[in-house]
């Protein structure tokens, strides 16, 4: 059996790139940013009024002139006003292009307006009041780089230069596997010896915060329909999230049948708890990469969040999230293997600490509905102490 | 003027309870559960082996008895076996139930098979490898409380009691108006004086990360039609997110005909900045609550993550977030106001720091792009200080 530190890089060398797609201005958000965007124009694109009031050329205030002749109203939206001479004004709004010979904006607070004219009642300054055209970002300027990850922000990023549509990273499509005769669906009424099956949908909701879909299938243990079911989402697919199906169990067929299609085990088991019987593979031709998750809730939901998020994030070309927290109890592990504990997290005073989520062994799912996610601890004889820093991997939204 | 901490807490006063609705076990994820949900029969509901090996009554081992004929093999999903006696077994798999007279499982790596007997190798203890009925809950014990919010975790305990609805908190519906004739769309190449609607991608995408999909409109500076719109928007809609249109210019109607049409100003302008010329307002008939942000880009922003982001936790029953940070240089500010700086954040060694994002005064919406959220500056005279703590208001899922 491999160590956690082994599993993990192999894990990771399996990455993928897969590719770039096209997507509206809308459904890019939560995306990877494909390419560089620049500047299709200034930006502001003119010399842009940020107060109501009126636009003079500052030179007549210099030659002593107090009062102007309001020539024009412009509002924004309005085309630039042209021939303005020293004597005279607009008033301009917010937002609207101050006209060339201008180079100041008074705000109206500051003037005195009777029968058509402005008079000034404070001292300006030369160019205030103006977001000097090309002050933010010249034209062809990068704007957003390749790689980032989009939110709301860049979103008003690509409207602002035109990007009605946006090239992406494509997402790996997956199937999310689950396997067991004892499994039923939500609706149903189980049977005292059966359980509902929440591998499926725990992953479902995990790969949809990710912007993924799932394709959601069902093995029961019968050897053919395994091999016919797998055969084709080997080919279809780019990866399989599988849960259960993975110990030494006489009805445990898929481990077998997968080598039967040509996927090669990586790996069988890692030194951990939970998520020991975890199973790794890849198909080679096909380039489909296989996750087979232990089937108890923890271990899954634990192996998703430790191994398929850096994989994902690797694929995608994003930095994979690495994080610290302080202990806030002395926590003591025993024998040879790395531990995942459930932690809540507590955001105090700029400082993240961890505090166990008490569980019943590996199988409690309930547990996973009071965690934040789980710290990572590698086995040492000496116990883990209060306030010590360790390895924190997030299972949900903290900031 | 209104101080920020009197505009956050009246804008606070106004948030409502907008009932609960309910939704597919799918559409669940990212709400807020409305209900609490209870265990629909014991976790585990049956003594679950949680290894592939033999199933025994421990009598026997204390009564000395090594080897035990198998009588049948039980995989997960098969009835409960019944009428063990004390020398037989029963070959059990993952997943599957114990029977009634077993109470301990041996594990394949420690027992040999020979002429379909088991002999046991090794010591064994009583109960080991087995998940007993009702040890993680009991059925109809609390299992997620009421304003939950639902992520992947959630989601599996639902599935695994049963919910295949979820009753939970309803979104307010919100309209998202850009008001101003400079504004053009996306796919429009703009002329020199005008710009593309930003703010109303910046407010759909920020509101799509909250499962809100709100309705865009635009208004063009034509009083007929604005109030022709408002009007509709104002008795079909629970939330206007506006922006632009709260100055003082000629054009800016939109104040004058809010009031004419009910609607209340709570407030209009607030000591900070950006986001100085916030227009806050409420139509008590109809309940409708109105945030005009000012029409630039990091005020609209800004102001969304301040005011609007805690309103809608408070009105969805979730906790506000509050976040302290440290600062990695000194900050000098001066004036009166308080001061919203966009921030990157490092999460080093489990610790919050900020660094300050240049951008060039309130315009430059690329530099939204670089920052993760907003610190809170008070108004005073000493400057801020290198590792001091100070308020964050996140703009972009850091953990």
């Amino acid at each position: 059996m491999i160590s956690f530190a082994e599993a993990y890089n192999l894990v990771l060398d399996y990455s993928q790139d897969y590719g770039t797609e096209t997507v509206s201005i809308k459904q890019a958000i939560g995306r990877v940013l494909a390419v560089d965007i620049f500047a299709d124009r200034d930006f502001p694109p003119f010399d842009r009024a940020t107060k109501d009031g009126i636009a003079i050329n500052y030179n007549a205030i210099e030659n002593g002139r107090r009062a102007f002749e309001i020539k024009a109203i412009v509002a924004a939206g309005q085309r630039t006003y042209k021939f303005l001479e020293e004597e005279h004004c607009v008033e301009i709004m917010t937002g609207a292009v101050v006209p060339y010979e201008a180079d100041t904006v008074v705000m109206y607070e500051d003037i005195t307006i009777e029968h058509g004219i402005a008079n000034i009642n404070t001292l300006a300054k030369r160019g205030q009041n103006i977001h000097d055209k090309g002050s933010d970002k010249k034209k062809d300027e990068l704007v957003i780089i390749n790689g980032t990850k989009i939110t709301a922000a860049e979103i008003g990023v690509f409207a602002a230069v035109g990007k009605a549509n946006i090239e992406v990273k494509k997402l790996p499509g997956i199937a999310v596997i689950s396997t067991g005769n004892e499994l039923v669906e939500v609706e149903d009424h189980p049977l005292p010896h059966q359980i509902r099956k929440s591998n499926s949908y725990t992953l479902y909701a995990a790969l949809y915060e990710e912007k993924i879909e799932p394709l959601l299938l069902h093995l029961s243990d019968d050897k053919d329909m395994i091999r016919q079911k797998l055969s084709y989402v080997i080919q279809e697919m780019d990866v399989l999230l599988m849960s259960g199906g993975v110990s030494k169990g006489k009805f445990d067929f898929i481990p077998k049948v997968l080598e039967e299609l040509g996927v090669e085990k990586v790996f069988h088991g890692v030194l951990q708890q939970p998520g020991k019987p975890f199973w790794f593979g890849v198909h080679k031709d096909a380039k489909t990469v296989i996750f087979s998750f232990p089937g108890n809730p923890i271990s899954t939901f634990a192996n998703y969040h430790i191994y398929f998020r850096p994989w994902l994030q690797k694929s995608l070309g994003l930095p994979i999230s690495k994080l610290e927290v302080f202990l806030e109890e002395t926590i003591t592990i025993s024998g040879s293997m790395t531990r995942f504990l459930g932690v809540k997290i507590r955001l105090e005073n700029g400082i993240l600490r961890a505090k166990l989520v008490k569980d019943n062994g590996s199988g409690d799912l309930t547990s996973l509905s009071r965690a934040d996610g789980f710290i990572n601890l590698m086995p040492r004889e000496d116990p883990y102490k209060i306030d010590e820093k360790v390895t924190f991997i997030s299972a949900r939204t903290l900031i």
